[in-house]
């Protein structure tokens, strides 16, 4: 198809398709003249991902780029498909952490807490800072927001991660694309899914709309 | 104390206050000569809390905005704490809503869905519809997503709306306050756990670092 089907197929102006090309966002089609090309449909599928990435993740093309470029990538194995998938929706300056080079990790109470907790996570993860800020401001500024109340959230992060991870396919290339694309997705779900349960819940409780 | 002792109490430079009390985000503090103004703890508190919105949260400062607005607010009781709270964070546009004057809900497929699963939630929110995107989006991008996992990831959420709930103090002030930030930073917490969880349940599973 050329640029025009494309984008009657992803909803897309031609415009802000061109714009992807040109970042490299989607890649080239096959040029039928020096002017004209034809896509196929893995460009279809690719804009649909930068869409849902974008409109539903909520993520900019920046963010999108580099997850794109984890998808596409192929040092997957070298760093192992989570910390990579989840290093490229952190930060370029993560993508390039070596744990075998690393030095001693920083101490913190949620580096503490994930080791009291038995949880084998790599305490070098900046993962952990954004714990430690998060539990910081839920502490300062929510009524009984104490260490009980976090294992209970932890307990339902953990069924959710069990779900996550079992359907991972084994394919390395495949597995990075599942766990990028189902960290930012799920995400946006567990959001949505959080907001109802809670009006559910607290109709159920108060019996007021 | 004056303007340079709460920069130095909250951390934030003293032309980023100066931008807050203009904005009207922080109250302006009690006048002691034409050029100056003395601060109390609310004011540390207040900038605090916007610092925890913006940084723990993501919120941009007119989202900051409408959700201390919302805190602040007379009306919280005409729409349901939970409701106004929810709205603060989607857009002004919903904020004014009002459920006794509103057509038939729309209908799809998130809407069938939360009236099969029994949850009462109110059919005209738009969270349905950002629950209809991310369920396309998951089912379009992840291996093996359909129903049943929605359904699993629901339990989890229920289970987490629950937590959210149980603290929610009587008074509705207090209320919309510990709803609002509630759902702001223990996104940010969850969002962390989940990663965390990830690795742990992926290293207990394959043994793979």
């Amino acid at each position: 198809m050329r640029i025009s089907g494309l984008s009657e197929r992803t909803g897309l102006p031609v415009a802000t398709l061109k714009y992807y090309l040109r970042e490299g966002l989607v890649p080239p089609g096959r040029a039928t003249s020096p002017n004209q090309a034809r896509y196929d449909d893995t460009h279809v599928e690719r804009v649909r991902l930068i869409r849902a990435l974008t409109e539903v993740g909520g993520l900019d093309l920046a963010t999108v780029d580099r997850v794109l470029s984890s998808i596409d990538g192929p040092d997957v194995e070298r760093l192992g498909v989570l910390g990579s998938a989840q290093r490229a929706l952190l930060g370029a300056e993560f993508v390039e952490y070596d744990p075998a080079t690393a030095d001693e990790p920083p101490t913190s109470r949620a580096r503490d807490w994930v080791t009291r907790r038995g949880w084998q996570v790599d305490l070098h993860d900046p993962v952990l800072d954004a714990l430690d800020r998060a539990w910081d401001a839920c502490e300062a500024s929510l009524v009984g927001f104490d260490e009980g109340k976090l294992g209970v959230y932890a307990d339902a992060a953990e069924r959710i991660a069990q779900i996550d991870v079992e359907s991972v396919p084994p394919d390395p290339h495949a597995a990075v694309r599942q766990v990028v694309l189902g960290t930012v997705l799920v995400d946006a779900l567990l959001v949505a899914l959080r907001r109802l349960a809670q009006q559910h819940v607290a109709v159920s409780r108060h019996g007021d709309g």
